[in-house]
């Protein structure tokens, strides 16, 4: 990267960090500007818009979510040991503190301890009333993950670990809801067991997905 | 219902669609004086600080769940079918347009038209990094809700339509999960499938609680 790229990247990175805990729509140049110890006008400079801004916060995210979730899922054998590495990566992102740079961020949660969340579930919520740019390329996001769910489901049954009558996209929606309620159980709540909830239901939802006669690969 | 009781309760009204769109830290006290015709000293002299306004429409939004969700439950037989009428309301109350003033909004949805949401699912999001007394209020009302779902679990295995050994905080969470995906699916991606989704997981997740000798109780 020649050093401007870099300076961008950083600046994307810190942006992230801050949309994380304050929202995207919240996300202030000014605050942003003082984080990367530029001018409003130098990050004007970056980025026309706040609105490009936002837009590249976003595409950021999703990249790091692929790079994180669904690439190590493609290099595991096709079939339940993908569907299962799409599961485990999914709760890492999900409790995962560690993503962002936590100096960047002096928001709300400042001097408290930080659990992770899903930088998409939150922007789920801020942007489903919210027309644009950007509400087009969340959706867009998570639409994406749902058919790379359901194609890794549909990939099981061709590989005979899941029954041929599976509905793959109402496994995906499963999946998915079972993410959303451990973000609820690990954040929110702080529930000791939120690990162990999703686990177990997820081992519920393979389970009943299996071809009666498949035994249960080995995982890894 | 006091006069001074009747406008209390209306400006709170105003306050919860108002928050239902733009979140209740957004909540401005000029936007909500402009909407109830009151000034902002005026709304001060009914709460006494946004905090207190705050806490206010989240009561009453708690107060709105019991009523519409909690309640009818409970007017039905213990076991399976109060279980149904819970998620039955469950998915009205998260798809449900009518229940605040339309007028009431003017927000960024203004001029299209607004599908419902959890006011609960949204602020889970919005106060996950905020420490306080909102927050305390909805980490409570969320942990209420997954117990009265246990509960009414746990009345089903008394009653011989679920299984002696059913885990009835795992059904919860899983019943609260298809919840959390059917407003995604239903709101954010307008899927068309969104409720077929939620009720096909749904009755999935009854039918492997149910004793393998149990007959499917007669819905209503």
């Amino acid at each position: 990267m020649s050093k401007g790229e870099e300076t961008r990247r950083e600046i994307v990175d810190r942006a992230l960090a801050l949309a994380s805990e304050v929202g995207l729509e919240s996300l202030s140049l000014g605050n942003l500007a003082a984080n990367v110890k530029l001018s409003k006008s130098g990050l004007f400079a970056h980025f026309r818009s706040k609105e490009a801004l936002q837009l590249e916060v976003l595409r950021r995210a999703v990249d790091l979510f692929i790079e994180e979730v669904v690439i190590p899922a493609l290099a595991k054998p096709r079939g339940e040991p993908r569907v299962v590495t799409l599961f485990e990566g999914y709760l890492a992102w999900i409790s995962d503190e560690q993503r962002v740079p936590r100096q960047a961020t002096g928001g709300a949660a400042a001097g408290r301890e930080r659990k992770g969340t899903c930088f998409f579930i939150a922007l789920s919520q801020e942007y489903d009333d919210r027309p644009g740019p950007v509400r087009d390329l969340l959706v867009k996001s998570q639409r994406d993950w749902h058919h790379t769910l359901a194609r890794a489901a549909r990939l099981a049954v061709e590989q005979g670990h899941f029954r041929a009558d599976l509905d793959a996209e109402q496994f995906a929606y499963e999946l998915v809801g079972i993410g959303m309620a451990f973000q609820q159980l690990y954040k929110l709540l702080d529930h000791p067991k939120a690990e162990q909830r999703a686990r177990t239901a997820f081992r519920a939802l393979v389970a009943r997905s299996r071809r009666a006669d498949a035994e249960a690969p080995r995982r890894h």
